[in-house]
């Protein structure tokens, strides 16, 4: 087990109906908020109007911005930073999903920043410093109501660059599994397949003792499993199952997980070029990439640590009988279980699903490596990244 | 699964060496603290003269108060109120295990309330403030290094009562597993009963809907048993064992693992006395009342909810293979694995194997039941609380 510093400082705030805590929460750290959201469905549901009603309720003065779409841009962001610092606003209220809290967190940081917002996500500087963020989550998936990290695309490029800061934890989040009833299920099994890519990321680690970590992820994952395919197969309205999905979400990727380990995280680094040339959704990408980074793995690293670590996957999290396959015919059982998995939820798992050509493989491929080679469980240099863009593209 | 509010603010210090960090870690909170413990191993070991040390480098003041006992008692609370009060510290700094920490936050409770501290743990006054405290962990097993709580043996009773308070939760905590390597193996045993307790006491619960908790609980009691059981089998110096055992610890009692269910806490409450009565350490009291508040429930509610709970126990965790046994019978060898994983670890499993009469039961159930039933899976009336002592005593 590897040392770790853990501290995780957002107040979670779950349950049906507490989302009329909103105004109250956010009256304990400031009474001047940027509302912030992506419009549309968030407007037509009323959920907007039982937000402003708890904020009045509770003399919160707020200064709307609507519009944030998925794979949120730095336009936005810029908006954001001028109404927040015209207006002398000191907390972020991000209602949405990934989308609208990492505009969010990226907002709070450029505000308090002289230079370019961009500067942090280009890796030129670190925050200093930033206004505060919280939450009222409508998507479970992206994990970023507990997490220190923002994703953003720069239209300029496009560029999709992200940046990790203990500044940005939200404060406070608020999760009401009753609110996500209404997703549509590609988007419910979009979030699904983000969720599930944030425990394997982390589960796919050379450490070889982080059994509690292990065992955390594990469960985690099969709950994942069951709990989407409920949902998916049905049971749009079920409080429960909405609840594990969107407890899991967090948990996935607050980095209690990744406690003791360091995991891979190629597959994201690959998909955000995916889903910055495309617009594609980010847990679509995943869907696609993620089966062929373990494909290629199992199949350029043919070590016998390798081969367990895959087979361990397949019995633990997709229930493969250890007695009827050798480790590397279960290794590879695992993996069709989870590409089965993933279609039987509606995902794509090739660019031919997506209706992407393969004309940009290059340019991403440049893009993903832009700052060095990606991935830890086995470092992935250009030509690597090429040969999983082409697993992913030839099926 | 229930609504929760989850926040945990300390900050977990991982890892071989981390001892060192202490002075600097403190440095950052208060330059006038108390170091507080309890004498003999910690001296002895060199351990307090590089904490000393580190202090002492960071420009750290510190005033010694040592001679904390297990079942710590309010005469020790006091003597450190009075220091950190004449000497006007800001932190208490616990080197130790949970009688040092728990110790710690009621000196911190006691310093800046004008009353006597033992108001809080009779339940007479909730706290309002308190001093900074922070844990150097030297025995994983109450968990108190992440926790909320306190407990507290006033010798004039003798009476041993708890509190709870987010403002005794430590700033930080360091957990160096190193440190664990030369504790006596009965006392090993001990934390590991412990840990395994503060689980178990959150898995059995009326909630059916609570699955990445149970997966979390199920996972966390199995990592206990194969590290538990490779450390007592002569792995002393494992580093990744104790290092398992030390963050599993940690994990138990944090409460993240009561996220969305209410637990059960009878046999802690039941224990309580039993060790503030015979003096017996927790773990070994545990050792003894879990498995006869198992067999109790399992007897007296014989519904199906009970039956299969404790069979989903028995499969879950003990490995009861569902094919070869009913769930009933499957619940009973649950119980009957949980005790013998027990007695092979060197706990004693009854008052006869711990030299317990059974002259004071009496006296018990009066403190058991002085604020009420106990117990939220099955509500325990004395009747009841009696009962459990008597399958303790027969066996």
């Amino acid at each position: 087990m590897q040392s770790f510093d853990y501290c995780n400082r957002t107040k979670i705030i779950f349950g049906k109906g507490t989302v009329r805590r909103t105004g109250a929460e956010c009256a304990l750290i400031s009474r001047r908020i940027l509302l912030l959201h992506s419009g549309g469905h968030v407007v037509k549901s009323g959920l907007l109007d039982v937000i402003k009603e708890t904020l009045e309720a509770n003399d919160v003065s707020y200064i709307e911005l609507s519009g944030v779409k998925p794979n949120p841009l730095l336009s936005k962001v810029r908006e954001g930073i001028t109404i927040a610092r015209e207006n002398n606003l000191s907390l972020v209220l991000a209602v949405g999903g990934g989308s609208v809290i990492d505009t969010a967190k990226a907002i709070a940081l450029g505000a308090v920043y002289d230079g370019d917002v961009w500067d942090f996500y280009d890796h030129k500087r670190e925050p200093e410093n930033a206004l505060n963020v919280a939450t009222v989550v409508t998507i479970p998936a992206a994990g970023s109501e507990n997490s220190i990290g923002s994703v953003i695309t720069n239209e300029e490029g496009p560029w999709k660059q992200s940046v990790d800061s203990e500044l940005i934890r939200p404060v406070f989040s608020i999760l009401d599994p009753v609110l996500t009833y209404s997703l549509p299920d590609y988007q419910t099994a979009c979030g699904i397949t983000d969720i599930f890519a944030h425990i394997a990321e982390r589960y796919f680690t050379r450490e070889r003792h982080a059994e509690l970590s292990d065992e955390f992820c594990e469960g985690a994952m099969r709950t994942v499993i069951r709990n989407g395919r409920k949902i998916l197969s049905g049971s749009r309205d079920d409080y429960y199952a909405r609840s594990e999905i969107m407890w899991a979400s967090t948990i996935a990727h607050n980095n209690l997980l990744s406690s003791g380990r360091i995991g891979d995280w190629g597959s994201h680094m690959i998909e955000h070029q995916l889903s910055a040339f495309y617009d594609i959704a980010h847990g679509a990408g995943l869907a696609i990439i993620m089966p062929a980074w373990m494909q290629y793995v199992l199949e350029t690293d043919k070590t016998e640590e390798t081969v367990l670590m895959f087979a361990k996957f397949a019995k633990k999290v997709w229930g493969v009988d250890g007695a009827y396959y050798d480790a590397y015919q279960a290794a590879k059982e695992g993996i069709f279980r989870f590409k089965n998995f993933l279609r039987s939820i509606g995902m794509p798992t090739s660019f031919k699903d997506a209706g992407i050509g393969t004309d940009k493989i290059d340019a991403m491929v440049a893009e993903v490596v832009k700052f060095g080679s990606v991935g830890h469980y086995i470092e992935l240099k250009s030509e690597d990244v090429r040969k999983i863009y082409d697993i992913a593209s030839s099926l």
